[in-house]
């Protein structure tokens, strides 16, 4: 069965490089036109879309799934509009590809410069939510690359569904079947394939929870563009405007609990300590969030009805719940050596009306995004402008914070010459 | 034994993520001051250096090392002035760390951009020559890197009383002493050690030959920055300006065999190749290239002194030798055809006085370097203004071609706001 598996995987492996080099040369008429009519496909077999993904429902309710997996998993009418919709706005991006930056004479007399090209062949590898189906292929074929998508078993007969749209949309637009792949089998042994076939595919984009990219992390033998936890801090500087400082706290942990942008840890200078907390607290107990302090912030929150004292743990907490760590800071220096000690390099932020002090943080902090009297919610590919976002990197190397299509591409060097040789 | 030296690495690893936190906030100015700090002391101290490289060539002598490798070893009174000046060269470069680029507001009112920051730790693994421990120590200190150099065990003498002048001149310019660490010792545990400590080194970068580049490959957790090999192309179309395609087939083979820009299998049109390869061969004829050709390039070539059979494994070998493959193709088609499965991925050129071809082949070779009408061997950080090289990357993901300053750092997100919270 696994030499099978391999097989198979090899065999989609190959036509995705093949696929790939057409990808790199389609025009970005031909992109818009195949995510015009997936878009409209979409909407056209809105019903045939709802029974497979009934189908899906169904064996999940028989396999005891819980309700927030069948949450994500389900289909609705809004969620089918808003794939139709997404696909558009993607054709409304301009095309990354081809475009030449920085073309530049030397004193040789060759012209030097760069080119945006497709990386290649994305795999992408998510759980439950099916949208991302055609959210990720809509990226793919708009950057010019091939993509294979291996979604969760739950939602196998809703994939398919909806390949066979995205595949209808490519050949109407004349551009390669192969272009977008969906692994039809639901075997494990096609994910181990997929991450160690450097051949055929030049990066995986992992989208799910933390077990899945931890499994990924240590297996994968193709490059990955993948962020691991959100532990994201607010720093509130003594020389903070108040109201700011409670709007942005209350936002960055409430508006919701379990996306990677929320504030997980809150950091207080001392000299303020004493007039935020209390008011911050009565904001925090609206919404039954559990406080975990340090001795000097449990302190000043006596009497707050969800306190718990905070242990070495809680410093590296992803919770994704209404839960937050508190801690007193002496100043600013103390606060940036929490961030860089205990932050997955996600999102920090500073609250301070300083602009040295702010001007520091933005360059100390060594995380993916930095922000001064924002909330960290706004970490996010679509509030940056990027229009779309494939997923969030907190790597270094390649495209680090949200990845939008220009995270989909590379840059070549181009020289124009005209008979130059090297002396 | 080995257990020392994971010992010993983890602590150099500990002391260079340390180091890479001051280096990373570290100004222009006492970057620039350690450059110029350590040029000084080179030129002062150049007997020491002299005496230190004595003794690796003495070791290396009586260890049988090859003429070559003695001559790569060597540190002659001009590689010592050369290292002094491409310090003083880095020191002219613009800062790239701390650049911020693109801010621009969004409707929510926040402003978002981004600005360059350092990788953090870069572990260099190099063969011979130690004019690497200086041209890099100075690129890394430039960018606000901390790196870890680990040298041939051949030149180990010369790269440690090296190492004792970076030292004294970050110490001069009140930098950490740990932000360039020579590893010293020669046990080859070490660079194990290196390339899979991910928490302490952010970047490997290699340069040495294609055994240990395949090896580092194989083995390495760390992200790398590299090529393994140089198989350029040089496409003479039926098109071509003749002298041009004389000029630039001549000097991408043979200015010099042994670089990785160097030209290894010439491709030319079926139209023009009996007019062009005959002229072509009294050039090569006089520097003694030996020609291995496809059948029907064999004909025309017929009496060619140094004319062999080409054969399958002749177009994706690497000579580094005047040795070089022709084909024959019937056109840019089956020129690009070849180029994609044959071609390293480095260096490919066309020579053409048709534009929409030149357009295309820039579009649609995919090679970190793509020419019209100049010879590969342009393909350099210096040709390419980028001031110096760390290194050449055949992959697609972060850096691709040449590898200057840029390459060795990354873009973080910077939020600017006024207390916005998102809606």
């Amino acid at each position: 069965m696994t030499l099978n598996i391999e097989q198979y995987m090899t065999d989609i492996g190959q036509r995705a490089r093949k696929a790939s080099r057409a990808m790199a040369k389609a025009d970005s008429a031909a992109k818009n036109r195949a995510l015009m009519l997936i878009a409209a496909a979409i909407r056209r077999d809105a019903d045939t879309l709802r029974a497979a993904n009934q189908q899906d429902l169904a064996a999940a309710r028989a396999n005891g799934l819980s309700d927030a997996m069948l949450d994500r998993l389900t289909l609705s009418d809004k969620a089918i509009a808003t794939m139709a919709e997404g696909l558009e706005q993607i054709v409304a991006l301009p095309d990354p590809i081809g475009e030449i930056s920085n073309m530049k004479y030397r004193p040789t007399g060759i012209q030097v410069g760069q080119m945006r090209v497709p990386l290649g062949v994305i795999g992408i590898i998510y759980e439950a939510r099916p949208n991302v189906t055609v959210d990720a292929a809509g990226l793919c074929i708009k950057s010019g690359n091939a993509t294979i998508l291996r979604g969760g078993s739950e939602a196998i007969h809703c994939n398919q569904a909806l390949a066979k749209l995205v595949k209808e949309g490519l050949t109407g637009a004349g551009l390669p079947q192969d272009a977008v792949q969906v692994v039809e089998t639901t075997d494990r042994a096609a994910v181990g394939a997929l991450i160690t076939m450097t051949e055929y595919v030049d990066v995986i984009v992992p989208r799910g929870g933390k077990g899945l990219i931890e499994r990924l992390i240590k297996e994968s033998k193709v490059p990955m563009i993948k962020h691991l936890d959100g532990i994201c801090h607010v720093y509130i500087d003594d020389k903070a405007d108040l109201q700011k400082a409670l709007d942005i706290a209350f936002n960055a942990k409430c508006h919701r609990y379990g996306t990677c942008n929320t504030m997980e840890t809150l950091l207080v200078a001392r000299a303020i300590a004493a007039d935020v907390l209390p008011k911050l607290a009565e904001l925090y107990r609206a919404k039954e969030v559990e406080l975990r302090g340090d001795a000097e912030s449990r302190q000043i929150l006596a009497g707050y009805p969800l306190l718990k004292e905070a242990v070495e743990e809680d410093w590296s907490t992803e919770y994704l719940a209404p839960i937050l760590a508190v801690k007193i800071v002496a100043d600013m220096d103390e606060a940036i050596e929490h961030i860089n000690t205990y932050s997955s390099q996600h999102t920090d932020a500073i609250i301070t009306e300083d602009y040295t002090r702010a001007m520091r943080f933005l360059r100390e902090v060594d995380s993916a995004s930095v922000m001064v009297n924002a909330s960290t919610r706004f970490a996010d590919g679509f509030e940056y402008g990027l229009g779309a976002e494939i997923g969030i990197s907190n790597d270094k190397l390649h495209a680090r914070g949200p990845v939008g299509l220009e995270g989909l591409t590379s840059l070549k060097y181009v020289v124009l010459g005209q008979g130059q040789v090297r002396q």
